[in-house]
């Protein structure tokens, strides 16, 4: 089954927001053993018929999100009835539950909302939950074959959980189980071309594997889609030639591995933040159950605070500088003393575009690691990137660093 | 002059990494007049053939991004050649710079690697300061019109600098000077049909403006396009419909009106964040400039941490529950005496997904201000969202308060 999106917005389209839908909806159709086979975003207006018309012709399953709202450049839904010849019928339903909704907020309903209660014949409506507008599923033909059309709401809470709870439903009973499965590689602090040149012709040499990469700055994804079997094959190699880069293997994302092996152990973390300046923090506690294992954070951006909130001797700044491997375990150290945890990561750096010296230059980040009772480890790095990526690329290589020594004691 | 884009990347449909690039070459291209009309995301390898194919045939100015790297997948400039019949030439300049680029860091150049100084005739090189692939750019006829081909590479930190420092000053040459200017207003804490209500109309009302909106959770954009004069008569009417919801309305984001303020007014902040986890200090740090103002975050999650790290009173806690407008206000103002800043910001509430109870249910919120020899100001709110926009959007409400309260003072 081919399978298109199509996302209007031209908000999306003036790089004001970007399209997070395209990853809903892909992460939801892949376990089905469907994969996106092209996207495409339009503008809100017209430009929505001209693409519903083209992904008709050629896929079976075409999702386009956006343009159901009350607003006048919504007009999915109009053109959507225009298209296939399906009058647009008022629901009385649908308005009833509009103005619940309104009323409970203390809102007044007026005529643009109640637009959103018109429903092409036929269609199918799937409810809502939080937001006016409902989707609408479709079913047409078109040379000779049948199509499935869904129309989803723009905003992402209101497209998600309407997605997961009454779209995919739908779709599973179109398509036989799959027996296909995907399985990503998160190898830290490599590049692409050695990845590829350590395990790329192995990994080609097993048959049915579908081998893809990805690269982000100081990262790179391995994707492997297969049976079970072409699976376990793909992974004795990687594990064998990158056992040491590869940080997590199972999908799961570093900042989760961390918080749910931690709980595993009943273990507890503290944060001593300089150049990072609360990207740790704010990883850890975006996992739900991080308040178990998460106990305090410091971010110490100025000299003072690491001395007076962690304990750092400002002798040892004045000596080694406040970025240094020296200050670096002074203050996962004195996180770890004041939290009262069993790990504590530090980290301190020159995140750019000033500040740089010679002999410390931007992108030089000293990453400590506490933990109760045992030795501190030290790493120093230097990352060639903007403000923002090197802060992303630090706070992962600190959480990489805890999880393989948690993996490793 | 039409635009279309077209982004290559299995891991964007596999929704494995968000396209950042539209949002890079949009915010590029629209200070010379110019719109996407449409974008196109296509799997890596063949796909791309009909994508290119198709993009030339109805735009002037065609961008292409990815599949110019080393690995066995990228295959966007063979197939380029190929389409547009100009032979590949090797190129010894590029694998000179590659070849030094690799010995810099003590790499090995590999054969594949050595794809990448393969060129197109006719192409002019566009240089690569982040990675290895040059960019490239095609000047084609089609049905008699000529048309402009840049391919770019895929890795964001490559592509942003490539198209900012050799690709937007080729095609500002290609049109005339824009008169058009476009204007975000920020909108917090109110809803989409709302803001059509209140300014709707009468901005529809204006000759010549081209008016959008874009809803967030808890936010909605308002997006003005149109001369100086139009966008004046605009922005009369909606500061007097929306003066109190109205965040920034310069298209500056939110964290770095903030940290800009702040460093005008030689001012400086802390942050004692609960339930934001430290979303709020890793939003401000991420803004260059924030270390001048940003003095100690602390992320106090636990109530040991509240009263240790803060001095909130252990009683307080337990009288009124670590979700209080008390305890937020004595985390702000602790905070502020602690780190001996002008101002002080604090979170404390249920992000949920558990740990609600009938009386504070999942989503409430408090919110304190401290300032510096003034008054606390406290806001009490409820947010129905998942965990992480949740802390999203209690961080900006909190960073909004904050603005809103410089602003006025």
């Amino acid at each position: 089954m081919n399978v298109e999106v199509i996302n209007t917005g031209t908000e999306i389209l003036l790089g004001s927001v970007l399209n997070t839908h395209l990853a809903t909806l892909a992460r939801g159709l892949f376990p089905l053993g469907l994969r996106i086979d092209c996207q495409v975003t339009v503008p809100d207006g017209d430009a929505i018929r001209e693409a519903l018309y083209t992904a008709l012709g050629r896929a079976e399953l075409v999702i386009a999100t956006g343009g159901l709202g009350p607003t006048t450049d919504d007009i999915t839904r109009e053109i959507t009835a225009e298209l296939l010849e399906r009058p647009l019928r008022f629901h009385a339903e649908i308005m009833d539950e509009i103005a619940a909704r309104f009323a409970a907020r203390g809102l007044v309903v007026t005529e643009r909302v109640s637009r959103q209660a018109q429903v092409p014949q036929g269609a199918t409506v799937l409810p809502n939950e939080h937001g006016t507008a409902p989707g609408l599923y479709l079913r047409c033909e078109r040379d000779g074959r049948e199509r499935h059309l869904f129309l989803l709401p723009g905003p992402p809470r209101e497209l998600k959980p309407m997605f997961e709870n009454f779209v995919l439903p739908i779709v599973q009973q179109l398509v036989p189980p799959s027996a296909v499965e995907c399985r990503v590689y998160h190898a830290l602090n490599i590049g692409e071309s050695q990845v590829e040149e350590r395990v790329g012709k192995q990994l080609l040499a097993i048959p049915g594997l579908e081998l893809g990469y990805c690269a982000r700055p100081g990262e790179v994804d391995i994707r492997c889609i297969g049976t079970k079997a072409v699976l376990a094959a793909a992974e004795k190699i990687i594990l064998e030639a990158l056992g040491q880069e590869i940080v997590t293997r199972d999908g799961l994302p570093l900042d989760q591995a961390v918080v749910e092996r931690l709980a595993q152990r009943k273990e507890s973390l503290a944060t001593a933040e300089s150049c990072t300046g609360g990207a740790i923090a704010h990883r850890v506690t975006n996992i739900s159950g991080a308040s178990a294992v998460f106990l305090a954070g410091y971010v110490t951006y100025s000299n003072e605070a690491k001395a007076r909130d962690l304990g750092v001797p400002p002798d040892l700044i004045a000596q080694h500088g406040a970025v240094s491997l020296e200050v670096a375990a002074a203050m996962a150290e004195g996180a770890l003393r004041r939290a009262g945890t069993d790990w504590a990561l530090a980290t301190t750096g020159i995140a750019g575009p000033t500040g740089g010296t010679p002999e410390k230059p931007v992108g030089t980040v000293c990453i400590a690691l506490a933990r109760r009772g045992g030795p501190t480890q030290l790493q120093r790095h230097r990352f060639f990137r903007d403000r923002e990526v090197f802060k992303d690329q630090t706070a992962r290589t600190a959480l990489a660093l805890l999880l393989k020594t948690i993996n490793n004691s």
